[in-house]
C-alpha cells in the first residue's frame, strides 16, 4: 500500500481579514563555534552529472544555534511580540497551517495584532544540527506514527494504530482529523535526548535578545519555556504552556520570583489514558500549584472539564484549534498584553 | 578563541514599504510513507527530569517530503506565484534576512508584488530527514567555514579562510560581508549526495500542484528548476538560475521544449579561480546556448561584464542583493509578468 504524505490538498475558504505587515525575516541565536577535525577525507558529486570533487570534513561549524522567524506588524497592537515555541520532535511549523488545511496559531495571532516569533529549537528544522558522536553525543529518535498516534499525541488508545488509515481506531469524539494523520507526519523531526542544555540556553539568549516578550509554548517547548521565564522574569510578561510535558522544580527554582508573570497551563482530553502523561502531568500541576501559592498569577485549563471534549495532545492542530486559541487570546487581553 | 555566531544584532532601518497579506502558511508536498524495522529499542528522558520511558524505532515514517512556506499578498500583481529555491547544504533561510540584517529577496519579490513560496529541499530545514542507512544511503555531509569559504561561495582564494576573523584574506572587492561570516554558517545545513531524485520528484510535486509559476534557483537548487520546466514547461512561467552548479544535458533534453518558457542565468565573479566553478559553470553555458539555438528566449548575465564587480556565489547575501534582485525584476517586468 502507498499512502501519499502530500498535505498541501485542502483549499480553505478566503480567510476574512488581511494582515498589514511592516517585515518578515528571521535569524539565528545561541550558536556557537566547534572545530571538526580527524575525520577521513570524502568525495562527492553535488548536482546530477556534475563533476566528481573531493571534500574535507574536517573544519569550523557552528553548533547550537536556534532558528527564529518573524513576523512584524506595520501597527501591533501589542507592546510584546509573541513567540511560539514547539515541542519535541516538532519544528514552528506546527504553528503555521494546521493538518487539515486551515490557518494555524501564527496567522491567529498576527491577526489578533502580535508581532509573532516562530522559532526552530536547537537540532531541528531551519535551525539545522551538528554531527554525533563528534558534536551530539547520541543517534538521534525519528519519530514513528505508532508512537504518536498512542502515546505522545494521544489520538487513540495503545494498540489503536494501524498502517490502514481504515483500520485505525481513534479515541471517541478526537479532535484531531485523523484522515490528516500522514500531513501531520510530514512535520515530525528527528531529535535528540541530549541537547536540552544548548537549547535552553538559545531559548535565554532570544529572551534576552527581543523587547518583554509573550511566550506560548507546546509539549517539550514547555520546559524550556517555564524555565526562561525563571531565568528572565523581567523579560517575560506572560508564559501559556500547552501541556508541558516537564516543569521547573519548586525544590530548586523560587516561584516567588514569577510573581510579575502570569501563567497559564491548558490541557486536553485522555490524559488518564496514557502512561507517558500520567507520569508527566504531576510535574506541571506542581509547578502551577507552586506559582499560585506564593502569591502568583497561575491559571490551570481542564478543556474537558469546560464542557470541552475531545482535544488531543496537537491543541494547534485539533479541529477546535481556533477555539482554544481564541481562550488564550482572551486571557492575554484580560491581562492587558493586547488592545 | 570562542565565535560568537549569533546572527540576530544588526538592526535595519525602518522598511519603506509595507504589504498587505492575506495569509501565511506552510505545506509539505512528495513524501511517501516507508516502514522502519529491526531496529533495537532505546529509551530516553523526554524533558528535564521527565520519566525515562522507552522508544520503539520501529514503524512508519514519512521520507521524501519538501516544505513550502507561502505568504500570499491581498492584491498580488502577477498572475504567477514566484518560487524561491534554494541551494546545496542550505535551506530556504536563505531568501529571508541577508547575513548582514537587510530584507532578504522574499520581502523584496512580496514588494514587487508576487505571491512568494520558499521552499526547504528535501531532507533540508522544515522539511525533516530520515534515518540512515535504512532510508538514505550514507552518512550526511556538514558544509565547514572552510568549504564555503574557499570553494563553494568563493569568498576568498584557496588558503585564505582562517579561523581568526582577522587573519581571513577575501578576494579584492568581496561584495560578501564578511564580518557576517559567523551568521552565514548559522545557515549551513547537513546534505546527503544521494537524494537528487527524491528532491526532483518534489520539486515537480511543486511544480504540479500550483498555478504556472516563475523559478528562482540558486546554486543546487538551478538543475532541479531547470529540469522542473523540462518536465511541465506548460507549468513554469520563466526560469531565473542564480549560479546553478548543473543543468540538463541537450542530448539527453529537447531544448525545443522550453521555447515558451524564458530563462535566465546569472553569474557573479572570480568564477575562474575556484576548481568546482570551473568544472560546473560549462554544463549551464552548453544548456543556456542550446536553448537559444533551438529558439528561446535564454539570457546569460556576466555581472563583471555589466561592470557589477566582487559578487561571490552567494548572490541573494552580498551586499548588493537589492540591485541584482532589482535585475532579476526588471527581466521579469520585461516578459509582462508582473504589473
Amino acid at each position: 500500500m502507498n499512502v501519499r504524505a502530500t498535505s498541501a490538498a485542502p483549499v480553505t475558504e478566503a480567510t476574512p481579514r488581511t494582515i498589514e505587515v511592516r517585515d518578515i525575516g528571521s535569524f539565528h541565536i545561541g550558536g556557537d563555534r566547534v572545530t571538526l577535525s580527524g575525520m577521513p577525507p570524502r568525495q562527492r558529486v553535488s548536482t546530477v552529472q556534475g563533476p566528481l570533487h573531493p571534500i574535507d570534513p574536517n573544519g569550523e561549524i557552528i553548533a547550537g544555534q536556534m532558528y527564529v522567524q518573524y513576523v512584524r506588524l506595520a501597527a501591533p497592537r501589542s507592546a510584546c511580540p509573541l513567540l511560539l515555541w514547539h515541542g519535541g520532535g516538532m519544528t514552528g511549523v506546527n504553528w503555521e497551517t494546521t493538518p487539515d488545511g486551515r490557518p494555524g496559531w501564527q496567522m491567529f495571532f498576527l491577526r489578533a495584532g502580535f508581532d509573532v516569533y516562530v522559532s526552530d529549537a536547537v537540532e531541528r528544522g531551519r535551525a539545522s544540527w551538528a554531527p554525533y558522536p563528534e558534536v551530539y553525543d547520541e543517534a538521534p529518535y525519528f519519530r514513528t506514527a505508532k508512537e504518536a498516534w498512542e502515546e505522545t499525541f494521544r489520538f487513540g488508545p495503545a494498540g489503536s494504530w494501524h498502517a490502514d488509515p481504515l483500520l485505525r481506531n481513534p479515541h471517541r469524539d478526537l479532535r484531531f482529523p485523523v484522515a490528516r494523520m500522514e500531513a501531520f507526519m510530514n512535520q515530525f523531526a528527528p531529535r535528540w535526548a541530549t541537547n536540552d542544555t544548548r537549547t535552553q540556553h538559545a531559548y535565554d539568549a532570544l529572551i534576552a535578545h527581543l523587547p518583554r516578550s509573550i511566550v506560548i509554548t507546546h509539549s517539550q517547548g514547555g520546559n524550556f519555556g517555564l524555565t526562561a521565564a525563571v531565568n528572565a522574569p523581567d523579560k517575560v510578561a506572560a508564559v501559556v504552556s500547552l501541556e508541558p510535558s516537564g516543569a521547573p522544580d519548586p525544590a530548586r527554582y523560587d516561584p516567588a520570583r514569577l510573581n510579575g508573570v502570569p501563567h497559564l497551563f491548558v490541557w486536553g482530553d485522555y490524559l488518564d489514558q496514557h502512561t507517558f502523561w500520567v507520569h508527566s502531568l504531576p510535574q506541571a500541576r506542581r509547578w502551577c500549584d507552586a506559582l499560585a501559592a506564593a502569591g502568583g498569577d497561575a491559571g490551570w485549563v481542564d478543556l474537558p472539564a469546560r464542557g470541552i471534549n475531545g482535544n488531543s495532545h496537537a491543541l494547534m492542530a485539533d479541529d477546535n484549534s481556533d477555539e482554544i486559541a481564541a481562550l488564550v487570546l482572551d486571557w492575554l487581553r484580560a491581562r492587558k498584553l493586547v488592545d
